[in-house]
């Protein structure tokens, strides 16, 4: 009986998945060579499929199954798929009920449209044309949470626990509170460090095209599977899943600077490799999905910096950076490229921050979108705002909107609520590794031989498989057998000054 | 009243084509770089698109509302928007409800793992890899022709009549036999004239990047909007729309033959600009969308040989050429370059066949589809059928399949019917290039300066933006003020003997 209806579940979670994974193609194409006269059209097809998305999403008789699997389930082991899914898609299907499909809808046009113009506007440093689609975009995400809100739960909640089950604006605020307490000496300390050293040797001029063959080798090297994969460029890089055999990495390359592409593709890798890691029987179901933006992070943070910036790992990689770039390397010793990569020092763009400022830029994200959801900061105000918590948090100030409120596609997309998860992602990275480096024996012999697979076994086995079993702290929890504490992530960026 | 049920019917119809334009998405991407591993999945959801589509086209509302206008518009001027929307969505309607939706689905299904299938055997060079495939899809057409088939008519007369409306395998049967007595002597004495000549400067050594990057320089001139689509490297090239404005051509580069990539983009960019032609106001329905695959090729073949392969239009190009190909053609005097691009000799492929021998490739593969749906040829039969008439009518034999039956992508992708539509396509683009010349006082003198925006501007006048507005056959007749003649494909072809 359970199975019965289980299976029925799950015959409409995957067609529904199926739908999603088509309207993901839209995105992924939208990024990549949508010509420039298309993206209206674009944006209406997909208005319809969130439209045809949605109408599954609070179908009555889902409602029904969900209910009768709930009740049979009650008593159950709570890891076992059919309890996973009740406790799941319930929720989801909770959700989804208290939103009108117009405005489900109208989310769905004003985010593809203002992707298209936040990139224009980024382009030439125009805030003013992307103000109005942030406005509409701030106005339908403030009505989204008031649909979702439960009694006396404040409208940024709501974005917050969308993305991560259970995170609240107290809980971060508490988190970055200790968080900044530990990191401003640091910051005081590396920057003081960085500032003394000369000219940095991954700042230059580096051609695209072994840029994008080093970082590519390296991916595949560290676990990400090209037969269930590819790699792009684009604007603003991500990771999209378009299938349970068909992970996609996007990076943008930058001339003057090797970290941006390399990071950035080692970063998405993670996250790729993260999605490769689920099980495929299981696609499109709870079961078979990341447990939560915070531990998606994780993964990607884990082998951007805990593997990727480390001493050990350029050991590695080091006679291999220079065979591809035999000339903008050339006499570089190791010990001055890992100093260089590790420069901590205050700056504007938050993805090509160092690992010890990065969450100062995360935490001004948070209070000014905090801010925008409860009304008490308008989308006109936001650069000078931007400004001034960067001049208050990091002492430095953006001379162009391009360089401040425009750097990040975020809000464009609709995504508010979604930069904490960045933070925890940070801290779930370094307890993950702290962990694994103690169960394995000591990665950083491993990294040095090039030997992944080890780290990359664990991760499956300890975080990828579980899907969304567990919440998402427990996830960590029990992988690490610890209580998520922010201090391995401390005493892992205190190795950096 | 007559607006009332014609809005209906065209937001119906526009709802349609944004999801079928989702599935073109699908199949673009499928043929640009799905991760090896993601086929089987992509069948599924493309399975799953092809059941929504037919669920709307058979829509017992729509086919309500199609009586009512077709009532409405009885006396009404032919070709008024209404009048055209009622005699073709009738059409469409009175098809597609004749199908079964499971028969549409594992129709879907089967040719997006067929072209898949078909891709990995062609590469070994293995038909009975692929040939249980070929014998499914050949069935499920079968089927698909005995649904739809009126008393009486056969399976390959529905097929046909599927493509080119008013098309039977009489009509085809007769164009052949008298093109094929104009062009056997001609093919005779090209070919004798060509074997006397030493090797082409055409084939030999070319880097794929200033293949491509010429390509789509002369593609832009010749006036595709690459606001409005773009350029990518595919297997088997071809063309798709994506929305009023994202029109996308693929072609395939060779290394040792200039012609392959080159005359493959003309070709696309013709099929491109026709779709560009159409009026995007009307996209999706029958106003805005090509008349026939006849009149599509017609466009891609009068780019790619009646301009693309002139005298006049390397009278422009050569200097072009010579800049985006320092090393291949320095030195090579125009006359010599015209005359290797229009060598005439029996061969192997279609696609890089020359302009006179091409259609005796179009009447193989007309008289095999033909034997295959009546049943009196057998899918396992097909390698050495194919080797007999290629001896029969060309004298030459494959030694592989590769070069043989495996090498076009149409009956993977279940297209049975379609290859005499590129017959068709040569007769009117020749009919219709002599009609411009005489309109616009010599077209010669214009492609010789480069100036092609008058004769795309006449094929827009004249073809383009009727979209389904006349028969496609009444199309070319207007547009020429000729009946339809293989008379002016004989002439042009004498000119190249």
């Amino acid at each position: 009986m359970t199975s019965d209806v289980l299976e029925k579940i799950l015959k409409h979670t995957r067609q529904t998945a199926m739908l999603q994974s088509t309207m993901a193609l839209l995105e992924w194409d939208q990024n990549t060579g949508l010509p420039s006269n298309a993206a209206e059209y674009r944006a209406e097809q997909l208005t319809m499929l969130a439209g045809l998305l949605h109408k599954r999403r609070v179908d009555p008789q889902l409602g029904d199954w969900i209910n009768q699997l709930s009740e049979q389930t009650g008593n159950q082991d709570p890891l076992a798929p059919s309890s996973v899914m009740a406790r799941c898609i319930k929720r989801e299907y909770q959700r989804a009920i208290k939103l009108p499909q117009s405005l489900v809808q109208a989310i769905s046009h004003a985010t593809s449209i203002g992707q298209q113009i936040w990139v224009e506007s980024k382009l030439r440093d125009d805030f003013s044309g992307f103000l109005p689609c942030l406005e509409k975009i701030i106005e339908l995400k403030r009505q989204e949470a008031d649909c979702l809100a439960a009694p006396g739960q404040s409208r940024y909640d709501v974005m917050l626990d969308s993305y991560e089950e259970g995170a609240t604006k107290e809980r971060i605020r508490r988190i970055f509170d200790r968080l900044r307490d530990s990191l401003v000496p640091l910051i005081q300390e590396a920057s003081e460090k960085s500032a003394k050293l000369g000219p940095s040797v991954v700042e230059g001029r580096f051609e695209i095209k072994p840029q994008e063959e080093f970082a590519k080798w390296v991916a595949r090297q560290i676990g990400f599977d090209f037969d269930r994969g590819r790699l792009d460029q684009t604007e603003h890089p991500f990771c999209t899943t378009l299938g349970p055999h068909d992970h996609r990495i996007l990076t943008r390359y930058s001339k003057e600077s090797f970290s941006t592409g390399f990071f950035g593709v080692l970063h998405e890798a993670g996250h790729g490799m993260y999605e490769q890691g689920l099980d495929p029987l299981w696609y499109g179901t709870p079961v078979g999905s990341a447990a939560s933006l915070g531990v998606h992070e994780s993964q990607s943070r884990l082998w951007e910096n805990l593997v990727g910036l480390s001493d050990s790992f350029w050991h590695w990689a080091h006679p291999h950076l220079l065979e591809y770039f035999p000339g903008s390397f050339e006499g570089v010793p190791l010990e001055q490229l890992v100093q260089d990569l590790n420069r901590v020092q205050p700056s504007l763009i938050r993805i090509e921050a160092d690992e010890v400022t990065y969450n100062m830029h995360i935490l001004i994200r948070f209070e000014l979108e905090e801010q925008l959801m409860d009304g008490q900061l308008n989308a006109r105000e936001l650069p000078n705002a931007w400004k001034s918590k960067y001049q208050e948090y990091l002492g430095v100030v953006p001379t162009t909107d391009q360089q401040g409120v425009l750097q990040d596609v975020h809000w464009s997309a609709g995504l508010i609520g979604y930069f904490p998860t960045y933070t925890l992602g940070n801290i779930y990275a370094a307890q993950l590794y702290h962990a694994a480096d103690q169960q394995l024996g000591g990665l950083d012999r491993l990294v040095r031989a090039g030997e992944f697979r080890p780290l990359l076994e664990w991760l499956q086995n300890k975080v990828h498989r579980h899907g969304q079993s567990y919440l998402p702290m427990q996830l960590i929890e029990q992988a690490t057998d610890q209580k998520v504490d922010s201090k391995y992530l401390v005493e892992h960026l205190k190795t950096k000054c």
